[in-house]
């Protein structure tokens, strides 16, 4: 099969493996459609992301979806023909974290296109059959990769329950902060207002269900009449960060999904005289059957991020497009042959 | 009555006042003990905590007990002699944050020895009746004032979700986090460990239950062999709550009760890969009744606290004492004449 | 002023009685709309609920929305003219209970039409200024005193976690079934499945956003292919719970609304081998907001509840009417001369 | 090795078979104590539990600790010599209920001593590694195969949050009643009555930590002045847990623990009324750690409980002795040669 492997910054190849075989309690997916994530884009820029280093050639991908075309011998979830989305992450199932239901914090978790382990710009890959979701046909190729993103914005919507009547404040309009907004105003946030510098993603914002949008490049975040209960901070900006921090009521939580920088200013007496609780995310868990359940019923729109599409031998390519042009949200690639251009 | 009165920095004056008189709901209560905090210091050294600002003269003190000699009109819950821990702040009872139940973030919030509400440091004050709360008769007086930091230690291990087998980190050997090492355990804690720079203190911590101290002037935190899941940062030094933080495990509570500095550091890969909650705490709510219970039955004991004693003409002694004399852990004032040497 | 008075069984009489002066925290409200409960025709019908009898003439209502027509000497929320929902249960704020957020468990808990409290079938009435919710434009009078049963629905489907992806089974389609079912949709529960005996109400659910429907004078709910998480128990039918409860799937959650018979039987190792949470509900705390919020928004609709109006004469035939025509969901009455016929 | 098998009702016998050879993930376990559970008895005396039938010949047991004697190829938590408390059973880990954190629920649990599986009254038995929990030198091995039915005390004291100041009513002195009180104090509640028939079980239970008992076949459970803000229903009697039910205070938890009976009688409008939560357990999840904290230090004594010792021939005895002689708490049996007598 094809695979395209990631050698060293700038550096990604098309190769040949062989197809894997599934074990015991697996299945073998051809991969039908694969986003690409800023984690991939900052691998193959920096070869590395903090204490995850490339150091033999990798597979990136990590948003895919596919088609079972085979099961493992003890495999007893699926059939051959189900068309999944992958939950790109394995964790061990046995440790403290995985039985106590935090399996996303488990140390010995094999993540996708994560050192060492390889991820899904490959046209087959074998995943163990619980973490293969059945997708309703509702639901295209792309969408169902996507549910990975959409993932990251359940669980930071779930964190810091937002429910009916939250007003929900989002800093950063890339596809982390689009799919949060659409999770919150899905989950009954009366109010969900979006920041950004960038005016078409805000733009995009306002499509996707966001109440109100400010650009902070000419408007200033602490001037402005709103005061949210929930703050989720998908800029990974930390002078943004610190900024909305103050801006949060009484008994408001912060979730730090975005990453960048080493350290949040956290404003004590703020925190401390509203007892505000802040928190960061990793991953998720047990979000696809909410994923689905929202993606599938239409609260929300992935497709609609989708603005650019790749085939395996131009990976490069869709891991540069979003410095070159700014329209880019969510560039896929699509693993078949022939299904690109 | 005599009341002691801060006029401005380093402005200590006794002088004379008339009596209150409780309101239909209120009682008036004979003060007996009244501990002193620091922030009654902080006013008397600067004249201000953040926002809060001495612009009037003000009666400090707000952990007080007393005796109640006299009932409203409408007053219904206590009989005259009855001896009671005084709850020192009285919210408005019908905003939004009252009405579910964190009355503690009410905005109208009316709270002893915070400008400009009087404080105890005097012979008789008047509390809605139901902020006045009886106390048994294995509390002295002293005991029953001080439930007021005890109720700032239940608190936050109520917040941070100790229970039995928790590894507790607490920062600071203060008063609080003395009480917050004797909740800790109270609670189920089975390892509590404690850090000061201050020996004499770390030695009462250990007396009082900590299963382990560590002095982080000759030792290295971050080199400890003790991963906490929760950190209860008592110091209020913004770097040795960032360094502590650090020590914090996956899913692990953070609770910043110390006061100091604007901004803590908050390291964002470590929150976030281990999803660890923080929080700050600002006073308490419905905390008399467990802080009753837990030092009426001896499990937790504040009488040990006491190092220092004085009457209403000292109060300028008991809040510069401190700084003279590191072996003071809590200097309390007795307000009636002759209860002091 | 007029006011509709219950002297006793069958007896409902319309009488003068003099407009109310506001206290000093409360405002007087001229009542535009005032909705009839279940509740209400059982005090007509029987005299008495459980312990709650009918000693002394009675004003039945606890459904009103109104306008600020006069504010107390502190009332300090609302403006003379500012239309509201009125929230008819005042508690004493003061208690245990009320601290603790729970304040509709309040022993000393003032409501409307229970004994020996007057309610709101009348043209004026007095509230404390923080139970009366200004409404939105976008609400219609009727809807706006239709909060008081949205805010049963609310509370429910808060105390059962219901959320995105929910499966919710509400037995029961009658009004607070309804506003259940509505309420389960717009806090983003995937499937509603609503019981009745009653085809028409069925009917109802179905267009109000139930996704499934069971007739169970005709099917046997036990047979159903449905495995809700969630139960809301509107029936008051002690044997359909029973039966209801035992479709429920593991760590489901089971509220029980509906009031009727004396005890539910409870299926044991049912409860036990799912653990399986039942609570009941009391009314409800803070709600109205949350209330406002999707009725406000469209996503629940009040105004197609009302199927019958009648004026402050006709009280009698309100609280009758629902024996006599299938057709009744919501009987409302207009206490303002001249606003129905 | 030397295995008690139990052939159907009354049929106990002692037979041959090979030593179990661990599997990859698992370690082989010499046996060295047993409790024996009412389970155990029931499936002696009836041959069945609800739907769980002795269909073939099942060894009984599963309260057990022993020690390391072999590990599987893949076992890497454990070495030769560690001894240990065995969690008795293994869920599947990849279903829904154990990625959740809910592995109790499990419908592929595999459980010691429930048909089809076998349990620990044997010489040896092979346990998957995680669920062999290590224990400290202070327990006893007795002690260390109680903290299974201690674990059943932690759960129920978990699921209704057990805490300071805590005032608790346990209804039934047997084993799982005993734990649940020690439990009960271990995580700080206040006051622990404790409520059965046998006045020699109740000073059990006094000797214990319960703060006051109730002999219920002389006083009146109902006219007892004391309102529990929970209730661990131990009894297994459904009139038992009805009258108790009838006690809980506002917001009160109940967890009905004890099997017995096909119905428990829920009474509505208390439930309603006061908001009640009702629940059940179904064995436990992640409680060893804390049973360990707990016993280990010395705060729960399971030794107390063990009143009879017998030997693997003597499993019939050990099963049977409960019904002779009212001074059994709980007899464990020693599968190794020569342990007893």
């Amino acid at each position: 099969m094809k695979v395209s492997v990631l050698h060293g910054v700038h550096d990604v190849r098309t190769e040949q493996r062989p197809v894997p075989e599934p074990g015991p309690d697996e299945v073998l997916i051809k991969v039908l459609s694969v986003g690409t994530c800023g984690s991939d884009v900052h691998y193959y820029e920096h070869g590395r992301i903090g204490d995850f280093v490339v150091e033999q050639p990798l597979v990136l991908g990590h948003e895919p979806s596919g088609v079972v075309v085979k099961t493992g011998s003890a495999a007893r979830l699926h059939e051959v023909g189900q068309r999944v989305a992958l939950e790109p992450g394995v964790p061990c199932s046995v440790c403290e974290q995985c039985k106590a239901g935090r399996y996303n914090l488990c140390p010995r978790m094999r993540f996708f296109g994560t050192p060492p382990i390889d991820g899904a710009f490959c046209e087959y890959v074998v995943l163990r059959e619980d973490f293969a979701h059945p997708v309703p046909d509702s639901l295209s190729d792309d969408a169902a990769g996507l549910l990975e993103p959409l993932s990251v914005g359940v669980w930071a919507n779930r964190k810091s329950r937002v429910g009916p009547g939250s007003r929900v404040l989002i800093t950063g309009a890339g596809p982390i902060g689009l799919v949060a907004t659409q999770t919150a105003r899905a989950f009954g946030a009366s109010e969900v207002v979006v920041t950004d510098v960038n005016p078409r993603r805000l733009e995009v914002a306002k499509e996707l269900g966001a109440t109100g949008t400010i650009d902070v490049s000419r408007e200033n975040l602490a001037e402005a009449d709103f005061e949210p209960d929930v703050l989720l901070e998908c800029s990974g900006v930390p002078a943004a960060a610190g900024q909305a921090i103050r801006k949060v009521g009484r008994a408001g939580r912060i979730v730090l999904v975005g990453m960048g920088g080493d350290e949040i200013p956290l404003p004590l007496a703020h925190v401390q005289n509203f007892e505000i609780e802040v928190t960061g995310t990793f991953r998720y868990a047990n979000t696809w059957p909410t994923a689905i359940a929202l993606a599938g019923a239409g609260e929300v729109d992935l497709d609609r991020l989708v603005t650019h599409r790749f085939g395996l031998d131009q990976v490069e390519e869709a891991l540069t497009i979003a410095g070159k042009d700014d329209s880019v949200i969510k560039a896929v690639v699509l693993p078949q042959e022939g299904r690109v251009g």
